[in-house]
């Protein structure tokens, strides 16, 4: 859909868009609201997300900023992804949009 | 990128995202929510956006009953979209997101 050097949209609401609009994307972003989460635990929090899918919004997600990668070397080790302070401006969008999604749940899921 | 009988999501963000989420999509309802327009002004209004694309989405908007599609007998002729009443209320989720863009335009355009 997008090419990695994408095309840069003048409209505030388009270049949004192209930051959160990826699917899953508001979801992953939604699912770091309450702290770091490593790749596994993100996996579980979103059911039905293909882990392939779910590497490549992580990875769009650090390339913009609004996510951040840190290997941790204490215990527990692993990867983590948490908001980045730009990330957490973010919230009140993606808050809005899932209270908007939960208002409408029935029939958005009833357009099938 | 999605069937045309999608996956129905039960995460309110991943359904929203359903209906806002397709490049220009945003834009479109940003567009309508000062008034009717027709495909024409649609189009003048969102530079760059390919007309081909235009027609998709907004055939898209209308199948998920956010916009409405009516062609007037009286003068001016012509076909217009709108909001309907349940695409209105996601006027204020595509205002914030719009306010987010506007606020980081800067940042949003040196990624390209």
């Amino acid at each position: 859909m997008r090419s990695s050097k994408r095309e840069v949209s003048d409209c505030p609401v388009d270049a949004a868009m192209q930051v959160i609009a990826g699917r899953w994307k508001g979801t992953i972003l939604w699912s770091l609201q309450d702290g770091p989460k490593r790749t596994s635990e993100l996996q579980r929090s979103i059911p039905g997300i293909p882990e392939r899918i779910l590497i490549v919004r992580l990875h769009e997600l650090v390339a913009d900023g609004v996510i951040e990668r840190e290997e941790k070397k204490m215990l527990p080790r692993g990867v983590y992804y948490s908001l980045s302070s730009y990330g957490r401006t973010l919230s009140p969008v993606i808050e809005l949009i899932s209270r908007w999604g939960r208002s409408h749940l029935k029939r958005l899921s009833e357009r099938g």
